[in-house]
């Protein structure tokens, strides 16, 4: 059985408010540093992948698509390793 | 003024308690799929950066240390673009 790493990234589709980056960009300049002039937030996730087919791939994309992003407001992005 | 992007991504420590992937991973069992066998869940944030002196790393370090990551459980690791 193989073992390979996948890392989903997911992020805001272009258009849709992040008021988590908003809040945490104004908390900076808050903070006394003003050259971060936009931040962008998003939540990633390690998979640790048991499978012995060449499917794994089209797998791994549905389970993003079902249950790691929120398809209608964000965008997933994975890249395997091994 | 130079335009940067730097990244941040925030990790539990090893050792920490991941509840939101333990509870992802339990959710990609029950949705019929028995080939991931462990997830972590983490954050990231996409800074754009308006400086213009060379000083800009050591002060993206202080701000991940002081807002974007708690250092008592989180690691952050910074990447620059650029």
């Amino acid at each position: 059985m193989s073992n390979r790493k996948a890392t989903v990234y997911v992020r805001l589709k272009d258009g849709v408010l992040d008021p988590q980056g908003v809040t945490i960009q104004r908390a900076i300049l808050n903070m006394g540093y003003d050259m971060v002039s936009s931040v962008k937030s998003g939540r990633f996730f390690e998979l640790e992948i048991d499978a012995e087919d060449g499917d794994v791939e089209a797998r791994i994309n549905e389970i993003c698509g079902k249950l790691l992003a929120n398809p209608v407001i964000e965008n997933f992005q994975v890249e395997f390793e091994k």
